[in-house]
């Protein structure tokens, strides 16, 4: 059991790694909230798996546990879903000392954080990432968020958990694509900000692949101290935090398009990553940066391009970032490890890159 | 013109009270936030007089101003209200850096604010107040607010607002009911926190009640210095801050009853100070207490008791907040300008001295 804290200034928290940690969840969860019922938001294959064991483990520390179930995936993060969710808490008469727990991947800490940070304007909330992308990425930092028919993650707080629980027995259960899907997000960490780990993959991702628990609690501690050091220097996102997006401007825009609809969001960040490093390549990056890339995708069983849709409309989904943020900005590499953040990437690097990749116009 | 800093820790921030402030809002809104367009949420009613010159005022520094109107009242602070809202500034493309103002009394400010705080995880936010009871008190400490079915104000953030613009101007179109409903507020806080302010207003509340804007200026700056102490002490509402809620325990009670309906807030907690006079009372508090209260308050033109409904019922209401926060606390003087907090209240001790107010079983 690894244990690392993230820093942020008053409201520092640590993330717990390692297996059975679900089984001790009811202490840890005791040991930063007070309250008497642990609302438990799932949703319900996650539920059908693990809610027994953790309320067994809540009811151990003293805490009734309530299930609260959402639907699976984005869906969980409507306006209309955040709704129900308040007033489910507040028809069971929710104490503000009572904690709110996550259970599940990226979509249900995402909307059970922002319930969790505005319901009688904040209880304690802990997370318990299912998946390993939350685990090593979306259920720190304390980014919140809900959809609007307008766009993902519009609505949203920040607002920090007290604490991370990642229990690596539960990620045996995962699905190949959804583990590959945290894959991805692993990747990203190991050419943007940990060398060493890029080292471990590119020397044989076989136990990573494997789900080998001493080696994921390893792996998965160094992406999170990664994720913390850049929480803790940048909570609100405007420095230190950008590298973290690595990969997701183009990968976002990728999402946003229906002829991309059914491919994970690691599987659109793999080509976003490969996309980037073909721009940096083009400004004269290291090298080989493009090859390994490719490579390491390839060996964690990424597929980095596939069929891509048209150019002008993947242009088209990346001015929704400039409509709604103002610029459009790409971390690129100088060299693995070395992120630099670009705001001037034309449309026509763009278009070569794309046109590279095998896009149609 | 009076400035008062609110002292928050790294988001401190500056309320302008004084004649002709909306004339200059523009100026003002544009040195706190970047942006291009300022969306202004108000009601149909305070927007008809006021938007007008705000825009034009926005319009000279640089802002293009966009109108976005809710119910009036309560009826603005729903989840569909907020969720229409947050469409509608997605929809026109609201970037992170345009502002939203609040153009109203607390209602407006409580869900525009909601709103800001949550949009994009938090834009700029002015508030505009155009209450007494606003510009004295909800506008400023950076509480936001919507309401559920279960209850009043379930829902919100701590976030607070780059500027507070009060203009006196602005006072004197509003009705006799919604100004006196404003000086029960500032009976509060010359009761609990300013003896200087209570003695001016056993004085003579004429000028006050007169709307003159010499003294209101003087006045409100006072109220305003009372609320900004307690806010920079204590921002999450945990000590200091518990202080500004006298008479609020028995007064949101009354208004959550249908019996009740009608009155203003102002009224309520008006009705909540004479309570909490006769529970101090009765427990050994300042002998002329309850005759002070009652006093001050018939100068400024406030009913303290009225026909009240059942006693029972307004038990039953209390219980609310034990429901949710997990106890009733009420803020008792010792004297004029010494507050405590009492958890210890006794049904008991409330019915006795509600019967003394005339209430019914």
């Amino acid at each position: 059991m690894v244990r690392v804290t993230v820093p942020v200034p008053g409201r520092s928290y640590e993330v717990t790694i390692g297996s059975g940690v679900l089984a001790d969840a009811g202490r840890d969860v005791a040991s930063v909230a007070g309250g008497t019922v642990a609302f438990v938001i799932s949703d319900a294959a996650v539920a059908e798996l693990w809610f027994g064991p953790l309320a067994a483990s809540l009811q151990d520390a003293g805490l009734s546990a309530v299930l609260l179930t959402v639907a699976d995936g984005e869906e969980a993060k409507s306006l209309d879903a955040y709704g129900v969710l308040l007033r489910q808490l507040a028809g069971r008469e929710a104490h503000r000392d009572d904690p709110i727990l996550a259970l599940g991947g990226g979509a249900v800490g995402d909307v059970a954080g922002f319930v969790a940070s505005t319901y009688m304007r904040g209880v304690p909330f802990v997370q318990l990432p299912t998946t390993l992308t939350s685990q090593i990425d979306a259920a720190i930092g304390g980014k919140t968020a809900v959809n609007l028919p307008e766009g993902k993650n519009l609505v949203g707080t920040f607002a920090q958990p007290r604490a991370v629980l990642a229990d690596l027995d539960v990620l045996k259960t995962l699905d190949e694509r959804a583990y590959r899907s945290g894959l991805a997000e692993m990747a990203k960490y190991a050419l943007t900000l940990d060398a060493e780990l890029l080292a471990m993959l590119e020397a044989g991702p076989g136990p990573v692949i494997a789900r080998d628990p001493a080696v994921l609690e390893d792996v998965i501690a160094r992406c999170v101290r990664a994720k913390a050091a850049a929480v803790g220097a940048d909570e609100r996102d405007a420095g230190a935090r950008l590298v973290l997006n690595y990969g997701h401007t183009l990968g976002h825009a990728l999402e946003r398009l229906d002829a991309f609809a059914g491919r994970s969001h690691g599987e659109a960040i793999a080509v976003g990553m490969v996309f980037a490093a073909r721009v940096a390549a083009s400004r004269g990056a290291g090298a080989d940066l493009t090859a390994r890339t490719l490579r390491l995708l390839a060996s964690l069983g990424l597929e980095s391009a596939g069929d891509l849709p048209p150019t002008e409309e993947i242009l088209g989904a990346l001015r929704m970032d400039k409509k709604f943020r103002g610029r459009v900005r790409f971390v690129l590499l100088e060299d693995v490890g070395r992120p630099t953040i670009a705001e001037d990437v034309t449309d026509d690097e763009i278009r070569a890159v794309l046109r590279e990749m095998g896009a149609g116009a």
